[in-house]
């Protein structure tokens, strides 16, 4: 179902009741604009890397968002999904909303409406919304100035007393005229007047008259009239009269923010109803999801991984879980399409899911992917066959599959890192794997290096992965681990490169001189492990299987189409970069 | 007339017509987002103000073009105009032209969309551009791959040389697989195989192949096929067949760069021509026409001027022409729609105008306010209108008027600076209007201070006018101007706060620390000046008479709707900002 601003309250119950009832549900989002490969380094530690895309979350807007909720019916054995595609634009509300401004990228754009993505239903009818912080900061704004507006009915009618601008020359007429037209409005019975349209400017000159001139006879409110703002002056009312007045504003107020929290009440729903929420990729969009609803994203990582998990106790990634034991010598890609279709042959197969009756769903055929409802619901469905395997592989019913938590152990809380060479994923609640990278260096060359000059020096120690940091640096993973020492005792010989270990160069990163064995990310205030090491396969190569992803996907395969061997100039390094598809 | 990418070769013909027949063009952007009035403070030097904007122009795109063209057809004495309006948006075309990203702000979306702008028709069919420097990159990058492209041509006939990397344990089954395919090609008679669908990666672990298994023997070449990059393979050619081919891609590409190039072509067209042209508040337009479609503005403001200048060396603000003699005394609001209801009622009449035979074109009445086809036309009107007025004062007839450009020159070349409060304006060609400052003065305070604080502090030497710098900084200026020695001696005394001169300010800000009696930007490499002092009234007031600007209007609302007294907490010093009307 696509919800707007036109239908969002109405259907808030629906999704509500929904979310409650759900075995479990999945999300996705449509952004702005990605960005985030530029900076990721392969050899990013998951603090680095977190940092990164942090910053990426800043920039860019979400501009859909896709819920599908999934309740497994036992009896018949059966799943009914429901579905909503939600457009989210936060237009300026008012001046306790900053004008919003935000990236756009070209590629992101032109995809989406080449997706039929309709821009102008979401500049027109997107959802608002506010994060708590910006609702606390609102509401207390409100409160000030009602408490500030009741302070100044005592003064006002006491005279009262604020800045005088002086009269510019040519506002003088118009100011006269003002005055005239108040005066003969006091001698009426009429309750209100309405001034003349004019400029905001001319409008402050007429609104200090109420103090300077008529103090103790009138009030003035500012009103939008179509598309101007119009002054209107009533006689002054009774302290007790004004009071009350000023509340029911602010009551208004108050009412008017309510409507502006908007899509933030669907994401308090779902923390709130602590059910398990599927993503694919879900990095991205898991820091979207908390940074644009619920809160600012930590600068510390570690506190990132508290909140995260605090808000959403049980999430799976299923871009982790196919690219992890048992499934990647099963599936040989993690896109999500083309995983959706792969589980849709045997040895997988998808449950029976129906749409709830009386209410909206997606099926398969629909295929309108990169519709962030869709998304979320291949999401959903491509989950459901992965943990229809796993139960069947240990001769499960599926009434004794759809609920077995133990299953999903492995899969539990980890979030896929796109672009990390060694399989590196965030361990919400846990801790983060952390691979050996003993074997990987961090060189420092002359500025016309390219790939073979690295190659080639590296060469008496075998294959490298090289991962380009900047014009003159990168890291270097050697493909034969045992070859590390040699290779560093060999090479820091060198006159023209410099040589230091991983190891090394993270704690001159982090600003200690002392060498650690660890990565930076990893380090801080560690927690005690809660879970079993990783059980899953580790890869022997340094290249993942699969880079690309539903939507960085897009971009991924941009920056690969190098590969026929022409180099454009000005991307000389960028292309080189990829070309060891970190 | 709409323009897209659509219509845009076909239309190109009949606009550079246009463009060389008529007595002046008029032009209007629409962009992304404004966002300008944020920083500038209204005693910005023109330089400052410009580094500003120039700023700004480097986030913000160009989404609509309009442009008007009026030709005087003296025999019926009547203005034969041509309008239109063109969409504006450059997807990312491949991997010469980086991939856009740029800055939207909410408020000017939501402005637009209210506006009836059509979103999805922009990202969908937008006319693309690219400015000197970036075709001129382009270019070279083609010239470069090209060359590289037929060395290894020689090379790979040769057996070829390039970074071979190891093939993975998951390609393994593929490339094998890829190989026989291969084999058995090579032993028909087709002419060209399709290889499988495969990722990024893999193809690149085929196309090595290319060198290491079949070296002489095939091409391969990747093409889009729907949505997927597909790899083809083809029997090896001659040497002088694949040049031959390499030559044909070549041209292909010099080609599709023609197309690429897009609208910076019509502004071609209007830099060619030399025709005056007309724009209403036109800084920030010019700003966006030259970087966006002509070359980056420089760093340096003299630099910019001469360049403006050079590019057009006729250009008339209406902005600037109506709030400068005989003008400000008849009318009151430079706002373009208000300006254009104020020129038609008397002493004011509008020429007789119609739309070129043949051709498309508005009328006032079409009331399309903000699509910038319309807002063009209407600025030529109001333009007309001015002139026309200008040399019916002097007893001239109409045909006597409509070319006598010494009626236009007080106002040529001369671009409205808005904000500022001393009327300074940008004189393309000549010198800037440099009134003097000598009655204000730089001060810095402590953190609480507000507006109040620092109109007390003044009080003595009487009213003042306050443009924040930041939360404890701010210029001051006397309206009191024989004030300016007797407050600078008493306030140097205070211990609560610091004041300077501004020229002392300028003078620091500048790195010289020599106190200077002109303002910063227009000291540097000053020319002689070309034009006699300006005749126009210089307000003897603080406030500029109307602040608001067609398009900028709507943020100047936004910002002073504060007029009402309810001070946001959060805007506090933004509000107490507005308030002073810069």
């Amino acid at each position: 179902m696509e919800v707007t601003i036109s239908n969002f309250t109405k259907v808030l119950p629906e999704v509500e009741k929904a979310i409650q009832n759900c075995t479990f549900l999945s999300i996705d989002c449509e952004l702005t604009g990605l960005n985030v490969t530029r900076n990721i380094n392969s050899y990013d530690a998951p603090g680095q890397y977190y940092d990164k895309v942090r910053n990426n979350c800043k920039e860019f807007l979400v501009i859909q968002y896709g819920l599908s909720t999934f309740r497994y019916d036992s009896e018949n054995d059966k799943f009914k999904q429901q579905s909503y595609n939600f457009y989210i634009f936060r237009r300026p509300m008012n001046r306790n909303i900053p004008d919003q401004r935000f990236l756009c990228q070209a590629s992101s754009i032109h995809f989406l409406i080449n997706q039929c993505f309709d821009f102008n239903k979401l500049f027109k009818e997107g959802i608002p919304y506010l994060n708590d912080e910006e609702v606390k900061k609102y509401r207390s704004n409100l409160e000030d100035n009602f408490k500030k507006r009741s302070d100044l009915i005592e003064s006002q009618q006491n005279g009262g007393h604020e800045d005088i601008i002086p009269i510019p020359e040519n506002a003088q007429d118009f100011i006269k005229d003002v005055i005239e037209k108040i005066e003969t409005f006091l001698e009426t019975e009429e309750t209100e007047l309405q001034l003349p349209k004019c400029n905001s400017f001319f409008r402050r000159l007429v609104y200090q008259l109420r103090t300077e001139k008529f103090a103790g006879k009138v009030s003035m409110e500012t009103r939008q009239i179509d598309k101007d703002r119009v002054l209107f002056v009533t006689k002054l009312r009774t302290k007790e009269e004004e009071q009350e007045h000023e509340k029911k504003i602010f009551e208004g107020q108050l009412e008017e923010l309510e409507g502006f929290i908007g899509f933030n009440k669907v994401l308090k729903m779902i923390v709130k109803s602590g059910k398990l929420v599927i993503g694919h990729n879900l990095c991205l969009d898991l820091l979207h999801t908390i940074e644009k609803f619920l809160c600012s994203l930590p600068c510390e990582y570690e506190e990132f991984k508290e909140l995260a998990h605090g808000l959403f106790p049980r999430v799976i990634d299923t871009k982790y879980m196919s690219s992890t034991n048992p499934f990647p010598d099963l599936i040989s890609s993690s896109v999500l399409n083309q995983l959706l279709e792969r589980l849709s042959e045997k040895p997988f197969s998808i449950p029976n899911i129906e749409i709830e009756e009386g209410h909206s769903g997606y099926k398969i055929l629909d295929n309108k992917e990169h519709e962030a409802g869709y998304d979320a619901y291949i999401t959903g469905v491509a989950f459901l066959a992965m943990w229809k395997y796993l139960g069947s592989e240990q001769k499960l019913k599926d009434n004794e599959i759809f609920g077995n938590m133990d299953l999903l152990e492995p899969y539990m809380n980890r979030i896929y890192l796109m672009i990390l060479t060694d399989n590196q994923y965030i361990h919400l609640g846990g801790e983060d794997s952390n691979p050996s990278r003993d074997h990987v260096f961090h060189i420092t060359f002359p500025k016309d290096w390219r790939l073979n000059n690295i190659t080639q020096l590296f060469s008496p120690f075998g294959n490298v992965h090289v991962s380009w940091i900047d014009e003159t640096s990168a890291y270097v993973g050697l493909n034969k681990r045992d070859q590390a020492a040699i290779a560093l005792n060999t090479l820091s010989q060198s006159d023209t490169i410099a040589i230091t270990t991983y190891a090394k160069r993270q704690a001159f990163l982090s600003g200690t001189k002392t060498p650690l064995s660890s990565p930076l990310g990893t380090r801080k205030r560690r927690k005690s492990s809660e879970g079993p090491p990783s059980s899953k396969k580790r890869r022997t190569d340094s290249f993942p299987s699969i880079i690309s992803k539903r939507s960085i996907d897009r971009i991924e395969e941009e920056r690969m189409e190098a590969e026929d061997g022409s180099t454009p100039g000005i991307y000389k390094k960028t292309f080189e970069v990829d070309t060891t598809w970190d």
